[in-house]
């Protein structure tokens, strides 16, 4: 079952406190994109300019990523993000954004995506999210991801989109800030009464949180711990590649219970693990599927009790 | 098995957010005894004033706590201990500590106890903590808890103990003290090679780490999340229940292989969850083993896919 994605596209620059790497390919979409890959075949929608190197494009290509909805805009520059990690390798300074063509991204979803079932809306503003929504017609299951400048400064829009969308990916500091509440368990049971059916707050180091509903419709809250790994070089875009794990495994199962929402957060989690080990997709590009089945089955022995 | 140990037993107060407590039942040995209580039969060292009520000595009775270690100072008083939570509940502030005659606490472990082989020294100072291991010689797991003052001030002692004990409980913040180190894989690894066979990073909300070895010989990292609950009333006390459930339920079973260890953590994990829920032992006080192997039941479910 092929998956949509719509989302950044990027040129990254990373500082960590022992290393530092400029101008690699990054991006919301990207890492959501090739996690995903391992699982199903992904439909991209972006957008770059004409500094754009061919050659990322032909990686897409190598994981079965179809780039029909990659637009080059001529004269444009590739969205840009620079940061630093602090020691703790959690949080992380902004040192500089350029938004370029991605401050103008209007997403067209090709025709022949239309059809897509599973839908991606990489972080982006909440209207242009919605957009997209209505390019998927045949969408049954929208899961959007959402960070604290939409919270604040497009409650609005990000409210009514919350109406119309099966699930929501955010990390901790952004559930307590769109509800209001400290507690983990009440945010995410907050966000879930704005409308989405499941909710997934990632909490990076320490693992991720779901919030649905079992068969029953009863509600359920699952907590799952990363994956513990000393190899953390660069966690930027770990969110994004957890995300393309879960969704990449619910697209290739075709399915959306709750056990299979387990089994996808494992999954999704265990993808994470090997994003964070190299900068941008370093690490992603040294290992096959069996290397994900590999540590899922440690993963798996290890909260087996 | 009976399992001995040794530590604070206090007069709490507790301010939290929404509510406030004055003068009841806390310190470290109390909520390691009372968790560990439902698994195995306690024997308690502390000290107490003459201000201790009495009821409080009944309580431990009822649970099956031997108080034959509690000694009580003529004309002294009972450590008292207040602190205020952060509206995350996680971080707190001590507003005031009266070490009073736990500050002269010379344990000294009734012979009746001396043939103890589970051991936990709850937090306190090394030197003292060295000295209850003297006075259990057919010790066969002996389990301490530290913090932040003795890893600064009293490291030399400490240093020493960790090569006399079998494990190290401590907390994330701690355990980067104790190593200096960022990442917390790297950090608990780092400790074990200190002198511990097995190390347990407690992460509050997040949950806890374990670092030992299997059968083999290989080392074992394992990762438990904390049970989801929306009623936390007063962390006071959770990481001393996490390690009495831990350590109550090895005594019960009277093995320490790495299996029990994971289903151990799982206890400790649960019965930590249900201390949190109330001021105190309040909510440790309505419930019975039923309702924590109940919750034991559900959080193996959780984390099974």
């Amino acid at each position: 079952m092929s998956l949509l994605v719509v989302g950044s596209v990027a040129i990254d620059s990373v500082e960590t406190p022992t290393d530092r790497r400029d101008d690699f390919l990054g991006g919301s979409a990207t890492h959501f994109s090739y996690a995903a890959s391992f699982f199903t075949q992904v439909n991209l929608v972006g957008v770059v300019g004409d500094d754009w190197p061919e050659e990322h494009t032909e990686l897409f290509r190598s994981r079965n990523i179809d780039v029909s909805g990659l637009q080059k805009v001529d004269g444009g520059k590739t969205f840009r993000w620079t940061g630093r990690y602090e020691p703790n390798m959690n949080d992380r300074e902004t040192l500089e954004v350029q938004l370029n063509v991605f401050g103008e991204f209007d997403p067209k979803v090709p025709e022949k995506f239309q059809d897509a079932r599973f839908v991606f809306l990489a972080n982006g503003v909440p209207a242009v999210q919605q957009k997209v929504l209505s390019q998927a017609p045949a969408c049954q299951l929208a899961v959007a991801d959402t960070m604290d400048l939409w919270i604040v400064e497009h409650r609005e829009t990000l409210d009514a989109l919350l109406k119309n969308i099966h699930g929501l990916v955010l990390n901790d500091s952004e559930a307590k800030l769109l509800t209001g509440e400290e507690n983990l368990v009440t945010a995410g049971l907050k966000v879930r009464e704005m409308g989405p059916e499941f909710v997934i707050i990632k909490k990076g180091e320490h693992g991720a949180m779901f919030f649905g509903h079992n068969a029953a419709g009863q509600v359920e809250v699952l907590v799952l711990p990363a994956y513990p790994t000393q190899a953390v070089i660069d966690p930027t875009g770990a969110g994004d590649s957890f995300a393309g794990g879960l969704m990449g495994y619910l697209a290739e199962q075709d399915k959306h219970d709750a056990e299979t929402f387990k089994t996808a957060m494992a999954y999704g989690t265990v993808v994470a693990s090997f994003n964070v080990e190299g900068f941008g997709l370093d690490r992603m590009e040294q290992i096959s599927r069996e290397d994900i089945d590999e540590r899922l089955a440690a993963y798996r022995k290890m909260l087996n009790f």
